[in-house]
C-alpha cells in the first residue's frame, strides 16, 4: 500500500424530500448571497425548480441564476458564472444537477479567486488556491462529482475536454433525494449505471500491490451497482433501488475505492476524446463502448485480477483463469447491452473513417500513451486495433 | 432506506513516516498551543514521544502534556485535561494513542466549552454544541475512534461506562502509519481484530430493510479483517496487513457501513457492562466470549441474513440456510479462537457467581431490554440463559 492523504468532508442529506430543508441549511452556515447554477428543463419538468425558488424567495435569500448548463459542460459558462459571482457579491454556489451542473459550478468555485483563464485548471497550469463554498442538489446519480474532487470542463474552442483533480473543489453539503432521480430516462440512467461502474472499476484495475482493502469495497461498488441499475432501469420509481444508486454513485468516486493505490483512468482519458470529438455521445455511453474493448485488450496483462473480477461480480464458475478472465468481460458487454447500453462504435454513430481522428485526440496526436501507468499502456497503433474490432 | 445525515470530514495522513509531519500539519492550521494526550509506556517504548517531543520543541509549538490514560479511560482524567486546557489557552487536543486516549481527548474537547459535569455526555443528559479541535497519530487499530462519532469513558465513581455519538467530536486530522502498530502485542492486535469486526458486525446485524449496500460494504470489511487479523498475528511486521487492519478499523466504525439503515449496538452495550464490572477484561476480548453466543441466541430471526454472513465472510457452502447460518457461527467462534481470543466467560475470569451482577448493569436492573430497536432484543432472562452458555 502506498502513503496517500485522504479527505472527504461533504455533508450527506440524504432521503426523501431532504430538497426542502435547502433554506435551513442555507442558513444554517450563514450564507446569503447564492448562485443557482443548472441545467435545462428537467428540474423545472419535476416543479424543483419552483419549489427551490419559492422556498428561497420566502426566506429572502438572495440567488442570481446560471442555466442551461449542457452535457459535456462548456467553459463559456464557467466564465459567465466567475462574472455575476464577481458582481453579485456571490457566497455560496449552489449547482442544482448531475455531474456537468456541479463541475461548472467547481469550476465557477475556483475561477472566482483566479485572474486568469479558468480552464488553466483543467489544462493543469495552475493549481486553485482558494475557492467559494459549494453546495449540491443532486439529480442524477453517476458522475459521483457531488463527493468527489474532480472537475470535467470542455474548451468550446479548442474541443479539449479535460478534468482537474483538486480536494479544493470537494462540495461542502450535498442533499440527495433519491425520487428526484425518477424521471431520469431509461438511457441516461443507463449511462449513470456504466459511470458509476467505471469509476470503481478503473479504480481496481489500476495498478494495484497488495491493495485488499480498496480492490474489496471496489468490487462491493460494482456488484451492487451491476444489481441495482437493472432494477432502476426495470422500474424507474423503486426507491430503494434508486437510493442504493444514488449512494453508490457518490462512493465510486470519492476516492474510497483507491485508497493507498496509484490511480490510472485509461478508459476515461479515451472516453473524453469521443464525447469532445461529438457532444452528442453520453459520457456513460461512450465508456460502455470502450470498456470492455480495454478489457480484451489488457487481460493478460491481469489474469487473476479479471478472474476475480468475474468470480464475485457476475458469480462466474470456470476452470481456469483465463476462461473466467473472458467470461467476465463477455457478462459485462452482455450487462451493458441488456440495460440498453451501446457496445460498439457504430451505435453511437462512429464509424472507421472517424478512428484516425480519435486516436489523435486520445493520443495528443501520437506523442503519448494511454493510461502510461495503468497494467498495460496502449500505444495509438494498440487504440486503432482496438477501436477497430468494435465497428 | 431510512433518511440520514452523514459527514466524515477528518483529513487523513496515512503511511510510513507520516507522523513526521506533525509540525507542518500543525501549523499549516494555525495552531499554537497543543495539549499532548497520550497512555503509558509504549510511545515511549517505540521512540515516537521522544521524536514527537523534539519535533514540537525544535519547532517552538508550545505543548502541555496529559498522561496515564489507561484503557477503559477514566472521566477524573477527562476533568484533568479540561483544567490544562482552561489554564494554559489550548487551542489543538493531540491525541497519541489508541481508542481510551482518542475518546479522552473527545471528552476533554467538548468539556472545555461545558460548565457542568463532561459525563453529562455520556449520560445524555445534555448535547455538546462546541469543541476544541482534535488530531490524532494513531498507534493501535481496533476502534476506530480516528474518524468516528464516537466517545466512550468509564466514570469511577458509579462504575458507568458508556458512550454517546455527536459529529462534533469527529477528529480534524489523524496522522495514520501503520509501522506505529509494529510492537502492538499479539493479545491487543487480536483485541483489535475483534473490535474491528464487532462495528460493522452489529451494523450488518441491525435490523434492515433494503440496505444491500451497506451491507455489502459491511462484510467486505469483515471479510478483509478476517484475512488482515490472522496475518498481523502471524507476521507483526507484515507492513500492508497491518495498513490494511488500520483503514479497516476507520472505516469500520466511521458511518459508512450503517448509511441509511438504523443502528443498533445491543453486544457493545453488553460488552461495556463486562469491562466496567472488571476493567481487567479488554473490550475486544469482552466482544470475543459475547459474539458467537449473541449468534447463537438471535440467528433464527433473520436466518438468510446470516447465512449470506457465513457464505461471505467465510465461503461457506451447503445444503439449507439454517445449516449455513450455524456454520458461520461456528466458523466465527473458531476463528476468534486461533487467533487467540477467548470464547467463555472462564477464559476471561468470570463465572457464573459473576452473572447476576452483570446481568444487572447491563439491563440497569433489569428495567430494560438489550437492543430494542436490533433483530432480537434479549430479556434479563434470556441475558442469564445466554451468558450461562458460555460459562
Amino acid at each position: 500500500m502506498i502513503n496517500f492523504d485522504f479527505v472527504s468532508p461533504t455533508k450527506i442529506y440524504f432521503g426523501k424530500g431532504r430538497e426542502d430543508e435547502l433554506v435551513g441549511i442555507v442558513k444554517q452556515y450563514g450564507f446569503k448571497r447564492l448562485l443557482f447554477v443548472y441545467g435545462g428543463g428537467s428540474i423545472k419538468k419535476i416543479g424543483l425548480y419552483d419549489k427551490l425558488v419559492k422556498n428561497l424567495e420566502s426566506a429572502g435569500i438572495f440567488f442570481a441564476e446560471l442555466s442551461g448548463i449542457r452535457p459535456n459542460p462548456s467553459s463559456e459558462k464557467v466564465d459567465e458564472g466567475v462574472k455575476i459571482c464577481r458582481n453579485e457579491n456571490i457566497d455560496l454556489i449552489l449547482a442544482v444537477g448531475g455531474g456537468s451542473v456541479i463541475d461548472t459550478a467547481k469550476a465557477i468555485a475556483c475561477g472566482f479567486y483566479y485572474d486568469g483563464d479558468p480552464f488553466d485548471f483543467n489544462l493543469h497550469k495552475v493549481k486553485p488556491t482558494k475557492a467559494l463554498p459549494l453546495g449540491v442538489i443532486l439529480t442524477l446519480s453517476a458522475s459521483g462529482s457531488e463527493l468527489s474532487d474532480s472537475c470535467v470542463i470542455m474548451n468550446d474552442k479548442t474541443l479539449v475536454k479535460q478534468g482537474f483533480n483538486d480536494d479544493i473543489v470537494r462540495p461542502l453539503f450535498a442533499i440527495m433525494n433519491p425520487e428526484l432521480t425518477y424521471s431520469v430516462s431509461k438511457y441516461q440512467t443507463g449511462c449513470g449505471v456504466v459511470d458509476i461502474i467505471s469509476h470503481s472499476f478503473e479504480r481496481y484495475f489500476s495498478k494495484s500491490e497488495n491493495n485488499d482493502v480498496a480492490d474489496s469495497l471496489a468490487l462491493a461498488i460494482i456488484k451492487e451497482t451491476v444489481r441495482a441499475g437493472k432494477l432502476c432501469i426495470d422500474n424507474p420509481m423503486d426507491y430503494d433501488a434508486r437510493a442504493d444508486m444514488m449512494l453508490l454513485g457518490s462512493y465510486s468516486h470519492n476516492g474510497l475505492t483507491s485508497l493507498g493505490k496509484a490511480k490510472a483512468m485509461p478508459i476515461h482519458k479515451m472516453e473524453h476524446a469521443l464525447s469532445a470529438y461529438d457532444v452528442n455521445i453520453a459520457h456513460g455511453a461512450g465508456l460502455s463502448v470502450l470498456i470492455p474493448a480495454w478489457m480484451e485488450v489488457s487481460y493478460k496483462n491481469d489474469i487473476s485480477k479479471f478472474s476475480r473480477f468475474a468470480k464475485e461480480v457476475f458469480n462466474i464458475e470456470c476452470n481456469n483463469e483465463d476462461e473466467c478472465a473472458k467470461l467476465g468481460i463477455q457478462s459485462l458487454r452482455n450487462y451493458f447491452h441488456e440495460i440498453g447500453m451501446p457496445i460498439s462504435l457504430g451505435e453511437i454513430n462512429l464509424s472507421k473513417n472517424d478512428i484516425p481522428h480519435l486516436v489523435d485526440m486520445m493520443t495528443d496526436d501520437g506523442t503519448h500513451v494511454i493510461g502510461p501507468t495503468s497494467i498495460k499502456p496502449l500505444t495509438k497503433e494498440e487504440i486503432i486495433r482496438m477501436l477497430n474490432s468494435i465497428l
